[in-house]
């Protein structure tokens, strides 16, 4: 028999485990075989999660960047030899813009089953926050650095967002959050809607829905805080 | 002082409530003033959630898909004279493929501060459970019913998963389950890959992709079950 995969998600920041459902926090308690973007940060999590055993009894593979597509094959071993494994990200929610898909697509195609299991998701709190349409949205990841690609692609995520009515969601590496911010402004129409979600779930969360036209006269204080950015050309009706 | 609005996650179907983080319970705990899709759903979560104090003691409006647009600043009102508020869905999380998008987006144009809470989302699990590109992926709600317009926006979702490289995540009326995926496996290329998730987070949850190619082979068990379908035409390396 082979152990099953349970999809792990850890709290974003500094959050206190509180954001953790009781049953989460079961099954990692339950678990021995960890598969992990970062041992460090996993280990710090885990000892947040009050273990019943010493960290010492646990095992740990990394599965991050650097992680070879050969290698993934591997990790799988102590699964199909019966093993109950977690898969865990630094931060919120394992195969959403952060590492595991390619892992659980070989592990579906090895017949293992799959568990995942809820927390926090920091584009899924910005989007319920964001006011904007959540029956039809899209989440598009980094955006290009380089210009013209980068405009080019806020062009047609504003397109899409306004011919589809389809909200557009993404995301920046956190000292080029201004810089997104600024092109963003420059770029789409005045009318359009941006939401602006920084540190979500932490102590100064802060989660704002204006038009473009408005945020040029109040800059938002976000340099270096993990952000969602949330585009909405058109604001329809039906929701 | 304006009032808080709280994006309250529930229980998807019969699920205990240890799929509920603490704080997300803390808070409804403390809240007295609701807005939800179905005031009998709501009072029986309430009724799990042990709140302390009576269920007379809780003012309740509806915000519903026979909610008029006119309606929506009047449930503000309480929330503009300071009562903290909560909103809540008959399943999962709300303004995701539910109805309270509306709400907050009126709310943020009041300046009132809206506070996401984590919870269950049945898009984001399967999405966690399917193995597919979480970098880049779309939700597209339900497809059109009638044909032909259903077997083109099969094809265009295929398409754009296949070169743009994004999931295609949708859903449909649990009864016609069967037929969507009858439609899905007669039309879609035989090696793209399909993702049935159905009863995410229930006792006999099922989560399994496979090509359209063996889903030929097998017909998921997935009549009248809620379930989600997510699609993805090309397996790229790069996750």
């Amino acid at each position: 028999m082979h152990g099953n995969i349970y999809i792990i998600p850890s709290t974003i920041g500094d959050s206190g485990i509180d954001v953790i459902p009781q049953k989460t926090i079961d099954v990692i308690r339950s678990i021995r075989c960890f598969i992990v973007e970062d041992i460090r940060s996993a280990r710090r999590y885990l000892s947040k999660i009050k273990m019943p055993v010493t960290i010492d009894e646990l095992t740990f593979s990394e599965l991050n960047e650097h992680t070879k597509t050969s290698e993934i094959a591997d990790l799988l071993v102590p699964v199909l030899q019966g093993k109950d494994t977690g898969i865990m990200s630094d931060a919120g929610v394992p195969c959403v813009a952060d590492p595991g898909a390619l892992l659980i697509d070989c592990a579906h195609k090895n017949n293992i089953r799959i568990i995942p299991l809820t927390g926090p998701s920091s584009i899924l709190l910005a989007l319920m926050a964001s006011g904007m349409n959540g029956q039809n949205f899209a989440f598009a990841g980094y955006l290009p650095v380089k210009e013209p690609q980068r405009s080019r692609r806020i062009q047609l995520l504003e397109n899409r967002s306004k011919y589809e009515n389809q909200t557009q969601i993404f995301i920046e590496a956190p000292y080029r959050n201004m810089q997104l911010f600024k092109t963003l402004v420059s770029i789409c129409n005045p009318s359009a809607q941006l939401c602006i979600a920084a540190n979500i779930t932490l102590a100064d969360e802060f989660i704002k829905t204006k038009s473009i036209e408005d945020w040029k006269k109040s800059e938002p204080d976000i340099n270096k805080k993990p952000c969602i950015f949330l585009l909405q050309s058109v604001v329809s009706a039906v929701r």
